[in-house]
């Protein structure tokens, strides 16, 4: 099933697709009540996802699927081998084609962008933002110690994040941190897709800025995937329940032109996973 | 005021230590809804720390003074001179003495570990675990585009971390993320000692293994100090109520020794700050 969150008279809800592709609400406080839910509660859940009747989409109040995530998002950098070596030829370092070990890094989100709200610029302070179609996952219950074979039970869902980055503030200050994680730079959505509804191995991934196609991959090209990144993460870690990773990007993000393709006022970004829809915004 | 946590009867409460020494209890349910408190409430707190005849800190179950940070900690790297240095030379890169920004990165915590508990010497995964003392801030009302001038306002208090690291996973997986970040590596404590108690510009900081003096500086050592860092990460951050930020760490560490002297099973670690005390571990 498809859930989303959307505002009501500013409190937020939490909805489910119904049969006729209208929001039907679900009985929960937020969306980290639902994905904390045990099967049984889930099924419920899932029986409202065959009624018809609710909200259209267009006429509700966009919200993020996770306004407020619990903790901070953990991120994969170069996780796709073409970004691999868009990046290192970015930074002028050679690349020896070897990635033996994942990049983590953590990006703040004191609130995730809804689908069709705007970004700001920063113009202030950078002048080469830039955009990450990524595919991110939603964990279900507490991870540690989980093998790859049995990490797909951990996964409640996926969504899609961009992982909106300033290139100068990120490699200005070395570690990555404060370039991912400036106010509202992580438009998140429209919806979480439930695991037992997507089959991630093989998805087409692609952004558009203004209408052009920018990034075009597929899920398939994951240097290192789901499963292994839970269990690899969960050896010296306890994923808790309601964690969020993002997958990294695919080639084709502006730092990758030559001369690079920054994001400008006005914009418009269009990142879509098959499977899971479009989440568009506009940098403002 | 000093303020710390503590657990009675499985509940975690706030207290405030009293005229005598003593733990005062506090009528409120987390450290963050004190951290969050008005200064009319906080003057109620304050009254508190008048009175006599509480428990003693030697019969309470400590607790971490914020046992489940809000968000991960944003901790700064190589912001001592000296160990900056001794990081390089660890790296094997040659260090040209500047240092023109901070670096920032996030450390996940997912319940920080008390004084006097024990920390795990996570010994499946690495042989390279690392001790830090470092002083630490809290954030008391959410902080963009600040100055400079203004930022001491937005301080509630001081505390001391050690931000346990293992060395082999930061560097392996080049953003230092997973490697900060194993579960049960953020010692904080014993207490906050709050912002108008404590002058932070000059205090002697230090730690011991087994007894012997290892890290031994002063906060005026700083690269960047607490102002300057507020300031610049709130230019592009909104730093949130209850927002931890752990100032680096001065020369001395495990790594910085030939051959390296990291923990091991049984080792005892006191950081300690002037003005705040001391934190005391054993690695299990």
């Amino acid at each position: 099933m498809k859930l989303l969150t959307y505002s009501l008279g500013g409190v937020d809800k939490v909805g489910v697709i119904g049969a006729d592709g209208s929001i039907i609400e679900v009985p929960a406080k937020s969306m980290l009540e639902v994905v904390c839910m045990g099967d049984e509660e889930l099924a419920k859940i899932k029986a409202l996802s065959l009624k018809s009747g609710g909200l259209s989409y267009e006429s509700i109040t966009k919200r993020a699927p996770v306004p407020f995530p619990a903790q901070d998002i953990i991120c994969l950098g170069i996780n796709y081998m073409e970004h691999a070596i868009e990046s290192y030829k970015f930074k002028k370092i050679e690349f020896d084609g070897k990635r033996e070990y994942p990049v983590y890094f953590g990006k703040r989100v004191n609130e995730a962008v809804a689908n069709g709200d705007e970004i700001p610029s920063h113009s202030d302070i950078t002048d080469t933002l830039d955009y990450e179609c990524e595919l991110a996952l939603i964990i279900k219950k507490d991870a540690k110690n989980v093998s790859e074979q049995d990490a797909n039970e951990y996964i409640f869902g996926w969504t899609i994040i961009n992982d909106i980055s300033s290139r100068d503030i990120q490699n200005r200050y070395k570690q990555w941190y404060y370039g991912k994680s400036l106010d509202n730079s992580t438009p998140m959505g429209p919806w979480i897709v439930t695991n037992d509804e997507l089959d991630t191995s093989s998805l087409d991934i692609k952004s558009y800025i203004n209408g052009e196609l920018r990034q075009n991959s597929n899920t398939s090209k994951l240097i290192f995937n789901p499963s292994y990144i839970i269990s690899d993460l969960s050896k010296g870690m306890t994923l808790k329940a309601g964690t969020i990773i993002s997958l990294g990007t695919p080639s084709g993000v502006g730092m990758g032109f030559t001369p690079p393709k920054y994001l400008k006022s006005g914009d418009e970004i269009v990142c879509y996973i098959q499977g899971i829809g479009e989440l568009k915004n506009r940098v403002k």
